[in-house]
């Protein structure tokens, strides 16, 4: 028999996400109104699909492992170099390789406890020592108690979503340059800015800011290619090479690749999924308000409602799910008593809305 | 700034295979016959291009993170359990994982010099101690080399490709279980049968053969899906859950996910894949002839064909480059001498058949 490595040794066995797809084969249904996983319930643009659809007979070649032109259009939308820019497969892969490349054994990382759980699946998958700082009670991550952390404990990198996830709060501007400047030197801001196309462009930092941060980027939230597995970090060229000499050369799909290209140049597209996430927001607020529930105000495609309890929060969802809605809830306090519910298109949010009035007559 | 972990800051900037993509720019060239990657002139069969046109428009979903339908196909392919198949993006993201679990810093991992070269990135790049023997002047994996250096240096992990790349050569099932059972009990035997689909079924391994076996498969190759980036792990459910624990939940593009399953009911194409394939090797073995050119024999959908000298085989694949023919070399001796050209199709071939007759007369 082979041991392990120590750290992986130490590695438990998590799941940080139930799919949908093992929700339907345990509960017998054929299929669910998909609002868990904020995936775009207004799908990608027609003319990335069209791309894609043209590109796919020659799918037996690898996608160009450099992403050439993906590139070069990413560098004049942020206007900064394309060595400054790493495409990689979603967020998820671009996160491990921050982590692997910065935390690694024995290393300190620094987070919000409960906010998106891969940065926590990476730093426990490569043996480094996890630190966290509780949420505020409004459900906005806590600045302040970060810096603090971070001075007395000196991680390697410290993690925030902004617009955070699982709360969908935005820390504006002005505030995140304090935050950025008042860490240590020698800590790396990773910023994970998957919901960022949902806000103004004028809202977020400017481009090429600071050594000491890494932003990541997704096609899988506004541009709705969330099966697509494409992203991108931002960073120095001195970043940008180290991740570079870990990645997997090859580990981007070259349909992904095309279509998040035709995305781009798509911005009316893009234009038309931030107008309608913001109607199904501001119905999922008018829901809230009209069952007596309080609602986080969110810059993303989700709102939290509040159901008083994480274990009221935990049987509206399970009872949602009986009704064929798929949502999610977030897993640590204060947001815990909430459940999430991604931005649906209106006739999913119709059959949403029937669903929770029908579940929270019974149930809260 | 931030300091790199101790093993990433080792770690050299390296790039294994530069892409087509990047000879065009350097070159000008705005297109080539693509005949250096392996990748499949046969293209992806035309249901799975049908099934992934279909799904686009669900890109916006992610894929299912436990592949659970795939899975459930390849376990009756295999005949294996759906726990004992691991479904990644591609054989170098598997490989990688196999690397992180079981090399890691300080421990050592054995290959052949000159074989594919993403499983040395690896053990690089995770800080494992690599340990190589020499190829059989005919191009074999030398397996007694190999097992000499096993019981000596204790490796976790041996490699081996069979059918191995570069040099096509295929080790037989008996010669090959007696390689297994040879190894010291503490080691893991990586097996790359990334080709294995050109080779009968019936020569290859049994099902669920050893716990100290971990087999690497693939739809980029017979099944025209490079692009897709989609492999598996076949192995004992306990190395399965081990690499699960530490692997991209949601890594794996969804519409790879439709394309690979479709890809596996359409048996008929890839039984006339193989074929084509078999037809081109014959056609390169005649040109090498013709040019009095020795060449090695292959059971995968590339051939060698030998130049005499590293310099040479050198010269050749630029200035096949030149007559927009892209084809790629092995780095390690004895197999530098040759060229390596991947299988084409008829016009392809034709192509390549006049461009190296014109520069063999002239270069060699």
């Amino acid at each position: 028999m082979v041991r392990q490595t120590r750290v992986v040794e130490a590695v438990p066995a998590t799941t940080p996400f139930i799919g949908p797809e093992q929700l339907m084969r345990e509960t017998g249904q054929a299929q669910l109104v998909r609002l868990g996983a904020n995936e775009s319930a207004f799908g990608p643009s027609p003319r990335a699909v069209e791309a894609m659809s043209r590109d796919l007979p020659r799918l037996a070649w690898y996608g160009d492992p450099e992403s050439l032109d993906l590139r070069d259009a990413l560098a004049e939308k942020h206007r900064c170099a394309p060595d400054e820019i790493l495409v990689g497969a979603g967020i998820d892969d671009l996160m491990g390789l921050a982590v692997r490349a910065f935390v690694g054994p024995g290393n300190t990382a620094l987070w919000t406890l409960g906010t998106y759980p891969t940065f926590s699946y990476h730093v426990i998958g490569y043996g480094g020592r996890p630190l966290t700082t509780p949420y505020r009670s409004d459900g906005t991550p806590d600045c302040d108690a970060l810096i603090e952390a971070a001075r007395r404990a000196s991680p390697t990198i410290v993690y925030l979503a902004n617009p955070d996830n699982p709360s969908g709060r935005f820390i504006e501007r002005r505030e995140l340059v304090a935050f950025y400047e008042a860490l240590p030197s020698d800590a790396l801001l990773l910023l994970d800015e998957a919901y960022a196309d949902f806000v103004d462009a004028a809202d977020l930092l400017p481009p090429s800011f600071g050594d000491r941060l890494v932003r990541l980027r997704t096609f899988s939230k506004a541009y709705g290619l969330a099966g697509a597995r494409i992203g991108y970090a931002l960073s120095s060229r001195r970043n940008i090479s180290i991740f570079a000499k870990i990645r997997l050369q090859y580990g981007v799909n070259r349909n992904a690749q095309v279509g998040a290209l035709e995305s781009l140049r798509d911005e009316p597209f893009r234009r038309h999924v931030v107008d309608e996430t913001a109607r199904a927001r501001d119905e999922y607020y008018r829901l809230a308000r009209e069952l007596g529930r309080s609602y986080i105000e969110s810059q993303t495609n989700f709102v939290c409602i509040d159901f008083g309890t994480a274990s009221a929060a935990t049987r509206v969802m399970s009872d949602l799910l009986e009704h064929g809605v798929w949502v999610r809830k977030p897993g640590a306090p204060p947001l815990d008593s909430c459940i999430r519910v991604s931005a649906g298109t209106p006739s999913m949010r119709a059959t949403f809305a029937a669903a929770l009035r029908a579940v929270t007559e019974v149930t809260v």
